[in-house]
């Protein structure tokens, strides 16, 4: 039996994206968004919605780039600060101790200690409920070479990503492959 | 040190929807997508980029309506089937036994034995690269008993969701909760 919890932002997993913009005076703010995803193969493309009042949506608006740097566990901590406080009052950065890195491709800053990096510019923004849908063409991907495997792939296990639960406020690790893409399914196959 | 993989549509962690909808002839259909993820609180909406030439794409226009079905890992085979084949030459719930169940807020079906469901209207369309990115206003979420806590919360290690590496093509397990949101990070309140 399936109960009704009514209309809800829920899905399963939800990713925590930590956005990197500059400021109008060049300092480097982060944000953290649950509400994105990989959205185009062709070209490589992310969306991120982000309110029109946080700062990174002014930000990214001016400088028509930013980043999405994807943390892994160690650093919980830091980036459950960055969704907790405005980089309008705070400098994210030096009180987390995080580093600040300018990108390779565009006018953004990413997390250096966060080993998957997507670089991103501005390729379209639509207005999204209360805030604004931004579309970023991803220009370049960067991983620390640590959690990359023999393959020179990035390893699942080495990454250390992380998801967040919207309705119990938590996060959560990713746990072990447990199957192949268009292969488990070829049992169904006449 | 990071070391540049180029432009490709990566991020930690993907989801694996499944998108329900009808044909023309009421035949249920279902998709396999990655490409997504929730994009608004107000009023709760979730994004899924789907291609032209998908037999869903043309149900959903036609009829304003799909689903988002959440699997399992039990299911895990056959919504990997649901991905290798197109609606138009297979009947995708014959052929793996999964249960097509008319929404109740919408015209499209979602699938039984999954145990998170979004009913979703379509709300908008934007043109993806070579896709079309769907905006979907989600009018209900269903959820099985079983994966509800005592406190009628969804509970993440009951939902058995999973998510997809699409530079290794294969899908992980989630793993064990590892943090509060909004309270992490007070260690680094002044």
């Amino acid at each position: 039996m399936k109960r009704s919890l009514g209309p809800k932002p829920v899905a399963y997993p939800l990713p925590v994206f930590v956005v990197g913009t500059y400021c109008p005076d060049g300092k480097a703010d982060a944000m953290v968004a649950a509400w994105g995803g990989i959205c185009a193969s062709e070209p490589p493309s992310i969306s991120v919605t982000i309110n029109k009042n946080h700062q990174t949506f002014h930000n990214l608006e001016a400088r028509q780039a930013f980043t999405v740097s994807i943390p892994s566990w160690p650093y919980l901590e830091e980036t459950d600060y960055c969704g907790m406080v405005s980089g309008r009052d705070h400098d994210k950065f030096a009180e987390t101790g995080l580093s600040a890195v300018r990108a390779g491709t565009v006018d953004a800053p990413y997390i250096g200690e966060f080993p998957v990096v997507l670089e991103c510019r501005v390729s379209a923004m639509h207005p999204m409920g209360t805030g604004i849908q931004v579309i970023g063409e991803i220009l370049d991907v960067k991983v620390d070479e640590e959690v990359l495997g023999d393959d020179k792939k990035p390893v699942l296990q080495k990454i250390g990503a992380f998801g967040f639960d919207v309705t119990r406020m938590e996060y959560y690790s990713l746990g072990t492959v447990i199957g192949k893409a268009w292969d488990a399914g070829r049992k169904f196959m006449g």
